[in-house]
């Protein structure tokens, strides 16, 4: 990897390490959404902005934006970011490491005193994580005219309005149209790779090819909440029973598809839920969640039938019923940008960095993004792929190496997209 | 079924109505041991003592008790009694109805002018359901010297050790030897069937024979909360896999084990939980709860060393660490008292009640008091054999025809103890 770099690796750091600082600390890293903790992340971040010289402001839907005027602002924007907010006992390196990109790439033009025609915006996306309002990207969905008023009125366990919560950070659910943009030309974002690939390969940059979608379904059953002493185990009818095949389902059908070729299939089931959960009673309900996701949205039909057919199985086998089989939510998979993609394997070769292509597991702002204008994703690697834990880890030099990659494209395409 | 027992089923009725009625409003039937609900149903069963006539108490276990003393108190104690805390939603009749009982009897004595020889003791025994502090049967384990020290420091999620909530309730965990009896000549339970033999076979009384050993054994599997989207399926480590499997085992050995023979075996998986429970995170840690019940230790000895065989399997196969295997409790099945059981069947003959023999499934308080003294329960038919749920049910009369039966056996124990 190369050391002399454009940028200042240092400064960029310590961007990242002064956003880790801002943690509970019962449970480090966690910056949650909306809370007292996040605004006081953001205010930092606010701070190291204006020091940069970028004008800023927080738009309708609740993102953090820092501006700096082209030269020929008619030209549109050139954006990028990522977001600030952390998952419970998160890391320190999801979603900062894209916003001090962004800071950093403002800094560095600033000190090679380069003014880009376009105008730069640097974006620090609101919640991307799942909220406590059961709803992820909120940020990037305002941007991108997907918030809808149904979701606003989604409600967190304490009884907040998701549309309260966004005044409270200094959005305006009522003026949600405003935060919609039209003059993105395009979005650039770097995120750890939360995977392993880079890193088994000995690798400084994923050029990301593709997001994948993501369904998530809810599956319920419900038996009977009998006595686990007296109750005669062919009488019985157990919603755990039911509910542990259709886990060994999930698993066998999600490798069935996977083995089948060259898309990206994964499936999980990560909560599953036992009522009333005491060691004496037969499980009388029980409630999982299934998350699948994939480059290609033909699988996931398939697998969604096949789990439909086997879960009801299970419950017929079980004597329970299957109260719910229900859509959570469901995102498309989102193509990267091909020039985007392009621009950034140019800068990472003129950089004598390694890379690879590769497609994203994790749902990113730039899917959203790329609703309104060409989005493409760096990835960095991070340490035996965690992400979602304390653990959570990237080298100073690979967050380094990848902001390069970025800042290059960015020139790059503040020339190429006036000659489109 | 004879309508003119020698009792008032009214009044017996309203006893356990009355308590039906101190419940936690969310969740009827919910009056869970050690909280102000339980005490708040005690001070009723205490008032109703007392106007009984009886002298009441707690001793160092936390057992509520009311006595009569006998004419002759040197032949030791007639004791007729069961609990009156009850598990999550659970319902109006397990427990309660023998405590009911036991007061109802001490009125009908008294009514009909009819003192007896031995002293009656009514026992409402502490904790019999699963409290949160792990353990059941906290009452009749301290009255027959079978809570030990290390039991008194376990403790519940909130950090309170049992030691402090026996305190807290009446007891007193320093003088737990105070509890232990050696006067009791007899113990009588009556209990709802918690089944559906009788119910089935259109019987009124169920003589119990033997009430089964339970076996409580922990499992945990320890894996790794990799991110769901960007860890491919063959690179995981998901303990929830694991656990799914596993509670496929022990329903499957449970099936064989119950198939071979007239013994009775049950196993449940009631308690299963995922850490850290979110939809993106694989499960990095699983918890899981099984109870296995049996008249014969033989077939717990077969069914422990299969599920440690397969569970041990299941975590290889997941790629998981299988970080416990523990026995959380174990009591061993119990034969009741052959002469207890001959004066129950006489009395149910006399009163021109049907009745069968049948093990009991579910453990007791008499279980316990079995090692101190003579001991024996009655069954009485529930609806539909269900029971720890808020449909429990048990007819008016079906309750007062096994309160007479066990009046009839204490009248008769009176005498025979003094020949014996």
């Amino acid at each position: 990897m190369k050391s002399n770099l454009p940028l200042d690796a240092d400064r960029l750091w310590s961007d990242i390490m002064a956003l880790a600082g801002i943690t509970d600390p019962a449970r480090p890293y966690t910056r949650r959404s909306f809370t007292a903790l996040f605004l006081e992340g953001r205010n930092l971040i606010a701070r190291r902005f204006a020091e940069a010289g970028l004008t800023t402001r927080i738009d309708t839907a609740g993102n953090l934006i820092g501006r700096i005027e082209g030269r020929k602002p008619e030209l549109g924007v050139i954006a990028v970011g990522s977001h600030s907010d952390t998952v419970p006992s998160g890391g320190r390196f999801d979603g900062i490491a894209g916003v001090a990109t962004g800071l950093e790439i403002a800094r560095a033009l600033r000190d090679s005193g380069t003014r880009l025609d376009h105008t730069l915006e640097v974006i620090d996306f609101l919640a991307e994580e799942p909220s406590e309002y059961g709803l992820s990207c909120v940020g990037s969905r305002g941007m991108t005219g997907s918030l809808d008023g149904k979701m606003l009125d989604l409600v967190e366990p304490g009884g907040e309005k998701l549309r309260d919560a966004l005044q409270r950070v200094g959005g305006d659910p009522d003026r949600l149209g405003q935060a919609r943009r039209s003059d993105i030309r395009a979005f650039l974002e770097l995120h750890i790779e939360q995977g392993i690939v880079l890193e088994a390969q000995s690798l400084d940059i994923g050029v990301v090819t593709s997001i994948v979608g993501i369904r998530r379904i809810e599956i319920s059953f419900e038996g009977e909440a009998d006595h686990a002493g007296t109750t005669p185990l062919h009488l019985r009818h157990d919603a755990l029973v039911a509910a542990a095949s259709t886990v060994a389902s999930v698993r066998r059908i999600a490798e069935e598809l996977d083995r089948e070729g060259s898309d990206y299939f994964v499936a999980t089931v990560g909560i599953l839920a036992v009522e009333p959960s005491a060691s004496n009673i037969v499980p009388g309900r029980c409630r999982l969640v299934i998350d699948a996701r994939t480059t290609n949205p033909a699988l996931t039909t398939r697998f969604v039938a096949a789990v439909d057919h086997e879960s009801e199985a299970a419950a017929t086998a079980a004597r329970v019923r299957r109260s719910a089989f229900a859509t959570l939510s469901d995102g498309p998979p989102v193509a990267c940008d091909l020039d985007l993609q392009a621009s950034f394997r140019k800068a990472a070769r003129n950089l004598g960095l390694a890379q690879t292509d590769l497609p994203s597991g994790a749902g990113h702002d730039a899917a959203f993004m790329s609703r309104i204008c060409r989005s493409a994703m760096v990835f960095v690697p991070c340490r035996a792929g965690k992400s979602h834990a304390p653990e959570e880890w990237a080298d100073r030099d690979a967050v380094a190496a990848g902001a390069a990659v970025i800042l290059q494209a960015v020139k790059t395409l503040d020339r190429s997209l006036q000659e489109a």
